[in-house]
């Protein structure tokens, strides 16, 4: 990820520049204002009303302004919708009629239709505002282009404004754009390159218009107005969890040629809901009024996103959608879509301020209510001394203690931001916040109204007319930059592709959804709370789940094999290694396991970590099998790993932990360190007769164990015990047990995980002792005990 | 602390043998059973019933019984008392009142009341219950002596007893003692120390009423019953929080003159509330109907608890309670009371099935209800996707999941267990356990009754019933055995130590008290809630509090000094620390403390694990002052006493420890293995310029610092970074920054701590430069800060 460029210092200067030189200037400057789709739903709906509103505000204060209003459609048509449009306008509320209509009549005539299709439309349009502006004696200011158009017309249009209809150097160029900005990070770049080739980073302003939302833009100013009272609030310590939540009770009927290629992730969560959980998790700004340096801090609370993996994520669908989609989209009826249209995602934040506390970000169709809210929920750290009865609400510590920012709708029906009065009392702008009005009888999460302090604007305004004037201040940081894009789409892209051939769970729709769609977490994996019911629509050819098969025992290699689903597979394997240790303890005072790196080992670390209480970690002697050669601190080490995902929750001693050194005075497996000597005689100082009690190893698709591979013979053979090999892949240079070594062990453990070993599972079956072709073939302890842990896709396939 | 003896196999089989010996013999066995306070109150409203209850439960099942009552008054007054009481026994509920009436009558026929004073009282009464046994054809089995006498007594009886009471060899003792078993660690040891002399260890039967509860006896078999359910819920990765409390309506009136000696913590929370502690803390054993092991699981539960210190408590005091005091016993009217009668204590447990899980122990007087439980209330991780309204109790994973041992009164009015219906039914043995019946509109800890499973005993037991049948039945684990009690001491008495002269909360008493009592938690820290009213009776002019003073800033040796109370002291070094390290962390991205092993630095290394969440772990290095030559896993190690204080409990990367190789090759600081040099190069590998960015010293009373000692010159001056020194005290050899490299840290914090200190800080205030008298005087940083932290013991004496 690119450090936060010089650019924003640019558009910042650009933008004082440009709107102080108002005042510089001989003549009054003209701003025009280009939407283009003018005719299209959301110009109908939102941005006429945006336009007139930013007029409103604007006009007398020294800008002239013209309004095109363009789209594909033949002049007359369109003159005639836009007239509608533009009959349908609407002042605020607290505006006397008359100067109403005076304003509107005023909008109407600066507002005009056009057709814009050709190269050439475009530099008419251009001539005109040049010729119109010098024959008003006025200098232009500025071109906005809004282009409410679909996303595969946003390059035609890029070129065409580029290069027909900029303004003169002295006015500046304003694009905004609306999503969807790309389907995955490729996409995402690949459009941001394209339209890099037309505008510079400062003239593109991407919409999101949930940025516009009164409550999601009072998110910093809220923090930073109550600053004192948040400092000791805001963070682990503090917060329990973080829900983000946009529910929906409408489907996706109607728009399904749409849906089915986004889904509920693409259309909600990578935009609106992440967008919003930056504003909750950044660290604040000193000045957030600075748009940069807002900017700035979201960037980096994208970088400590912890990266989502396929558990981090519940799917759901609602039952009538594939058939929606088979008859808006002519599917034949054996069609079943994968589409979710609900998720609920667990995001961690690696920082020091929010390990730990769960961000859940939830949104669906057809749920039971229509509602967009931000809760953070506060630890219960109290203890009440008194019965319940006696609890007063804006007192006691033990009733919860919440901070909501309702985005909208709901039971309250209006936005709000609620604070519980047990908490502080929050200071909000009187001009813009008045508190809300007593409503007997209504609850939010859990608690009447009464016992919050809530508050709702003084003036309820659409998040269009918010964004639109927003753009014309230059407030950079109420839009997605091209940076914050990506790093969105960094975080997304993994789960969406692992995701891609998750089959959703099927909910009915509404109420009816019961408890259904409730999920949980542990561990850091999200799972549905209660088990698959019997499918209501059968799945496409669904894979057996785990639960259907017990775990089989057999022969492999004529030592034995256990072979299960993933998760048995290694229960059993943590559970057989702590028998060991009980016994090795036991028996010796001390237990000598030597591990292996990778992956499948990660997952067995987690359950040694989180599921075995009695496991004699004090006296267990921890080794590595092999290492590669980078410093320990290196995120390919093997040792980092272990680190990771074991030794950070266990409490192994320090001095019984054995990283190998590979990394000695600064130079990596120098061989005059003789680091690998070093360990060997580690091992025989500690290990008795270099015999560990139980050695993890794994297996590679080229036969490899350890760091012993078919190309090179070192370790295979010979007295050494520790040496240093040659891998075919980076980083090439290794360390590692030989074969003797690993072969005096106790126990040998070789686990073997994935459909990618299966063919070299089923050629290591057949072949005899041939460790030169297959280091894994040497592996037969003298007088210990070999046993394969293979789950079910490398040994079934 | 001992390891679990070799004793408790032999109660075991000692047990099990007297026992089955029954059927073995040829002669039917005679128990004897000797009330000893056999007019007193216990004995009056407890102890005579349970022993019919034992009658009841025993006779026809081959032991014959014989029931002394006895005490200090004459015989035909104490058998006038006996006789009343005997006439007053009750049968259970669903015994015919013919058989009741008969078997009392041969109940009142076995029982008798002697005088029991003087060693010839004993010797009589044994050579009676001696005659009777051979006149009536029987043998032996065993004596009970009940002691339900003042504590004081105990060791009087207890001669006597022994030297004219104790049956023939073939028939055992079993000595039955009640509460108080000493008042702090020592006395208590004495107390076992003296009984020691006339019982073995498994003759004492000491009694802790609270595990005669039948719901507290129920816990374990519960957690037996259940395991499968448990087996996932019971750690802290599920348990949000325990609470264990004792809440009681009434005051210590007319008791305050035992009162006032105990507290409530000795009182209630050493005993009672600790043994349901450890009952649900423990490891569950495989067998829980092995005393032994029940009892040996129990002694490990002690074992990781973490220490308590002051903040770890809360108290009050009702305030009508010195005026108690000085009524009852005669006090002047400007005597103020410091003994509380309300207690909220955090107990915190390192092991991992616990750690992280407040334990909140809370007992009171003057509250507004009387009721006790034990809660243990579930994690909420669960996300409901539908709105409250349509969650159900049974299945919610949102609404509280909670576990409730209800001891007894409150609201419920009689012993249950309570499990909320969305975690699982419970199994409950089906002879004793029934369900409760609905009680509509009633609430239990925030729901109602009805969503909870909910089993009440089918007939309730009074608990000294229950623990007398135990007695009979060899049931130890029913009882505190010597360790045990020992344990709790070990525990509980440094606490009680550092409160003694802290002044309680003062309140009103009953539902009046508000949220007066409330208290929280935060960073293992206990605090009240609210702030400190205005006090409604004064405080005691006791010594001045700590809090009392400011944090003294002064100059000592030209350089800054802080001055204060240990505690304040530790706190404020560790902020400074803290701050130092952030400092760095954001300058150069890594902290490099140099740390002094010693006692003073364990309270700093505490605070530090506990208090401080912030410090950036992550990116600090450790290294050490100083270390003995001793393994590192030797308790005398410095090193030892930083991985136990501080490393287990923080999360510092395994390769930025970095502890002195004293121990090379099986051998200690040889110099020819150049553990000096390998630490020096080192630290010049890592630290820029070996500038430390904090280096924590301390300063012995010869005026050494580091391992840099008056009498031999190593490491005073010259090029070495660090050295091997001479120590006048045991271990002598020792390896050690040198003072040029001390001297060239950013900051040197210098830690005084205690009045042995005094006098040397007085001395070294005095000196100049004279590293080779004073090696501490030769600390002054080349550049960096040196700042004195001592406290008041050390610098005002």
């Amino acid at each position: 990820m690119k450090r936060p460029g010089v650019w924003k210092m640019l558009v910042a200067a650009m933008c004082m520049a440009l709107l102080s030189s108002l005042q510089a200037q001989d003549l009054p400057g003209q701003v025009s204002i280009v939407l283009l789709g003018a005719t299209g739903d959301l110009a109908r709906k939102y941005l006429w009303q945006g336009l007139f509103h930013l007029y409103l505000e604007e006009v007398g204060k020294g800008h002239h302004f013209r309004f095109h209003g363009t789209a594909l459609t033949s002049t007359e048509q369109g003159q005639e919708v836009i007239a509608k449009i533009l009959e349908s306008l609407s002042c605020p509320g607290d505006m006397a009629l008359g100067h109403c209509a005076e304003l509107k009549a005023q909008f109407q005539q600066l507002s005009e239709y056009r057709q814009l299709k050709t190269p050439e439309d475009y530099l008419a349009l251009s001539k005109d505002i040049e010729a119109q502006v010098k024959h008003e004696g006025l200098q232009e200011t500025g071109r906005i282009f809004y282009l409410s158009v679909p996303p595969f017309a946003y390059v035609d249009i890029a070129r065409n404004i580029n290069s027909s209809c900029r303004p003169g150097p002295s006015a500046w160029l304003r694009v905004v754009l609306e999503k969807p900005f790309g389907h995955d990070l490729h996409s995402a770049q690949q459009l941001a390159t394209e339209l890099g080739r037309f505008f510079r980073e400062e003239e593109m302003y991407r919409v999101d218009h949930y940025l516009g939302k009164q409550v999601v833009a009072q998110i910093l100013p809220f923090r930073d107005q109550n600053r004192a009272a948040l400092d000791g609030l805001w963070s682990r310590h503090h917060v329990e969890r973080v829900e983000i939540i946009m529910k929906e009770t409408l489907d996706a009927e109607g728009r399904t040629s749409f849906y089915e290629e986004y889904g509920v992730i693409r259309d909600v969560l990578q935009n609106h809901l992440t967008e919003v959980l930056t504003l909750v998790a950044m660290e604040l700004p000193v000045n957030i009024s600075s748009p940069e340096a807002v900017l700035q801090h979201k960037l980096q609370a994208f970088q400590v996103l912890r990266g989502l993996q396929r558990h981090s994520a519940v799917l759901g669908q609602y039952q009538a959608y594939s058939g929606q989609v088979r008859r808006e989209l002519q599917k034949p009826d054996s069609f079943h879509s994968l589409t979710p249209t609900f998720a609920g995602i667990l995001v961690h934040i690696d920082n020091l301020r929010w390990e730990g506390v769960p961000f859940i970000l939830m949104s669906g169709k057809a749920l039971d209510e229509r509602v967009s809210y931000v809760r953070i929920l506060f630890k219960n750290q109290a203890f009440c001394v008194q019965s319940e009865k006696h609890w007063v609400a804006a007192q006691s510590r033990c009733l919860p203690r919440q901070i909501i920012f309702y985005i909208g709708h709901g039971k309250l029906g209006s936005p709000a931001v609620l604070v519980s009065r047990n908490l502080f009392r929050p200071a909000l702008p009187s001009a813009s916040w008045k508190e809300v009005e007593g409503r007997p009888g209504l609850h939010l999460f859990g608690l009447p109204l009464s016992d919050y302090y809530a508050y709702s604007p003084v003036r309820e305004q659409d998040a269009y007319s918010l964004l639109i004037s927003h753009i014309f201040h230059c407030r950079k940081d109420s839009f997605v930059t091209t940076e914050n894009l990506l790093a969105s789409w960094v975080f997304w892209t993994p789960l969406l592709d692992s995701l891609a051939h998750e089959v959703p769970r099927f909910y009915p729709g509404g109420a009816e959804n019961g408890q259904l769609l409730d999920f949980e977490f542990s561990g850091g994996h999200l799972s549905f709370s209660q088990p698959l019911p019997e499918q209501l629509v059968p799945g496409p050819d669904s894979a057996p789940l785990p639960s259907d098969f017990q775990v089989l025992r057999a022969k492999y290699r004529e030592s034995p094999l256990i072979s299960a689903w993933p998760e048995e597979l290694i229960a059993r394997l943590a559970g057989d290694i702590e028998a060991a240790a009980v016994r090795a303890v036991q028996r010796f005072g001390e237990f000598h396991l030597a591990l292996s790196g990778g992956s499948s080992p990660v997952a067995l670390f987690q359950q040694l970590a989180t599921g075995h209480y009695s496991f004699p970690w004090a006296r267990t002697h921890l080794w590595l099998v092999d290492e590669r050669c980078v410093p320990l601190w290196d995120p390919e080490s093997n040792f980092q790993g272990l680190q990771t995902h074991l030794l950070q929750h266990v409490r192994v001693p320090h001095y019984n932990v054995h990283p190998m050194p590979v990394h000695q005075r600064q130079r990596l497996c120098a061989e005059e360190d003789q680091g690998a000597q070093a360990y060997a005689e580690e091992i025989s100082a500690l290990v008795t007769n270099g015999s560990f009690d139980l050695v993890l190893l794994g297996m590679g698709t080229d036969g490899h164990t350890a760091s012993l591979f078919p190309q090179s013979p070192a370790g295979l053979d010979g007295e050494q015990l520790v040496v240093l090999t040659t891998s075919p892949s980076s980083p090439h240079r290794r360390m590692s047990l030989s074969l003797p070594l690993i072969n005096r062990a106790r126990k040998v453990a070789v686990l073997v995980m994935g459909r990618m070993k299966r063919e070299i599972a089923m050629l290591v079956s057949r072949v005899g002792h041939e460790p030169r072709k297959w280091p894994i073939s040497g592996v037969l302890p003298d007088s210990g005990q070999l046993v394969w842990y293979m789950d079910y896709d490398a040994f079934l396939g």
